[in-house]
């Protein structure tokens, strides 16, 4: 829980000289790794923006680029497996930087004894979820390491999407007034995950969310609506993202406790666990941060489609001021809703 | 070595029901599993030419694009590291597509423990080499894994390039007559990681040929050369790469052992190890298949570039005909220079 552990300050990697998993859950210490060791070293525009994706300009037109690795344990669990978080997770990144999300790179590290009959069904997904999104997997690389050097099977994917309008989207655009939606309930992929990590026999079982975010991203945008930014909320799950935002755009944002959507499975399951359901990742849930007027419109679009039919309004950016995430829970009191600095749920992507 | 392990049939999945060492070795199996299970898999035309990236189309303009992960081990060797690796490979495999490279994502896969220091050694090694390589970092992702579940650390780099020039380079361009010019001596990058790795005290050590690419190819595509296709010499070395431009360019191809360099300390090595150097990684090698009336030309624009100094011609593609590499060896005796069935030196990119 965030206030158990208040962190503050700079972490001076003194402190920390060995990686722990916490500098790969998307907190306080993913925050730290890149702020000051990869920033520093490669320094550049696209780099900078801290986005989930890098926007490149060739010729005339607008890409956006992006990567992610994937390390989730176990391989398989009920609403998808490592295949489909593969495509959907980085079809999702470019969906987050405006783009139409147009072709992906597959690098498989394998671990020498996996069953090929695995490897098979990690690809059928991976082409089932490509055709889904409407991407092509177009460059791969397989390497395989020796037996008890690697967990089975990581994989990464690289994509490259088109910026089809002429939109800024991205961290920097917030502006107070801006509101905040949310396309669905939280959790339920990192309850999923971590359900089938510990054969805990939630009855139904709980199914992930992993889905391809473009279609309802680009229904909005090509609706002219004045969106200013979007976040997919995987590590770290909602409270990361707001805070990342927060802090990338300097501002303050505010949400409601009472608008965010939990339902009843992922709670319990999160009780039992002691986890907030508000830090769990998501793989098929973004926020969208859009202009006041433009709010009544943007839900009735999102309504429309499969991927945001709870749709719904969670907050706002109040002021441009020291960056700080707020939330009114259910009894009324306003709490500062922090960045992990430990790992709440290692390897659920 | 090759003659030691024929094996012409075709491996169905049935007789290697798991995944080995050599499936990653860029031999026989690697190729068995690209054509039996990813290709049918993922069908489509930039995927289809099995080239070093894909090209795409985007607007008016042409893109390279093409991943590879990094395993090496270990991370440090003479002559460069997992970082320096990581740039110029995934630089390299542009170039060879004939393209301008721009752009690269970095995904990091991290076993909990790590030094942070070793993390920034790695970084700024990939700082360095960027520079060199005249490309960008713009997008990245880290991933921790739990003790004992990775090796230190993993890699990946996708990329993207600019095909500035209206020229199709790729196996299937390759025709009888043209020319195969090779740009330095062979073998030592296997050499120096595998002495790193087992400790042999070579004295002098052999330093990795580890170095970008795109400097010599641009040069020969700004002069206007014919070149049809090209191919950096890694995972499998001179050997594998000529037997995968045969293959998939339907061609026959003769070289001829005198003609290729090999320094002293590399032949050494390679008969202490029993290991043949044609089938040993480089990092700063390739083949250009070039038309025949533009070799004279070609190896002089070769010779006037740092990396083309000792560039040579090794041998021509003789017929259009079943796919075959042969070998003229030093004793004046042809033999057939086969893909390797399994794998000579695990991990060494």
């Amino acid at each position: 829980m965030p206030s158990q552990t208040p962190l503050d300050c700079p972490l001076p990697f003194a402190d920390y000289p060995n990686i722990l998993l916490a500098h790969g859950g998307g907190g306080r210490l993913t925050r730290h790794l890149i702020e000051e060791l990869f920033l520093p070293a490669f320094r550049n525009p696209p780099l900078d923006q801290l986005h989930d994706g890098a926007e490149l300009a060739v010729g005339e037109s607008r890409l956006a680029f992006t990567t992610d690795s994937y390390v989730v344990r176990p391989l398989f669990f009920p609403g998808g497996d490592i295949g489909t978080l593969a495509v959907n997770g980085t079809v999702n990144d470019l969906a987050m930087c405006g783009a139409r999300p147009k072709w992906l790179s597959a690098a498989f590290i394998v671990e020498e004894g996996l069953p090929l009959a695995t490897l098979e069904r990690v690809v059928q997904s991976m082409r089932q979820a490509a055709t889904v999104a409407g991407v092509q997997l177009v460059t791969g690389d397989t390497k395989v390491v020796d037996k008890g050097k690697a967990d089975g099977l990581f994989l990464n994917t690289a994509g490259i999407g088109v910026i089809e309008r002429p939109l800024a989207v991205n961290p920097a655009q917030v502006r107070p007034g801006d509101g905040i939606l949310l396309n669905g309930d939280l959790g339920r992929h990192g309850m999923a995950v971590m359900a089938a990590r510990e054969s805990l026999g939630f009855d139904p079982p709980i199914q992930s969310d992993c889905a391809p975010l473009a279609a309802p991203v680009l229904a909005l945008l090509d609706a002219g609506i004045e969106v200013h930014c979007l976040r997919d909320l995987t590590r770290g799950g909602l409270a990361s993202a707001l805070n990342e935002i927060a802090s990338t755009g300097r501002v303050r944002i505010a949400v409601d406790e009472c608008a965010i959507p939990v339902n009843d499975e992922v709670r319990g399951a999160c009780e039992i666990l002691g986890l907030d359901p508000l830090y769990v990742a998501n793989e098929g849930r973004f926020v969208a941060f859009v202009a006041p007027g433009d709010l009544t419109h943007a839900l009735q679009i999102l309504h429309s489609q499969p991927l945001g039919r709870e749709a719904c309004l969670i907050g706002a950016v109040t002021d441009a001021a020291e960056p700080l995430v707020t939330m009114k829970s259910r009894i009324g009191v306003e709490r500062v809703l922090d960045l992990l600095s430990g790992e709440q749920l290692p390897r659920i992507c």
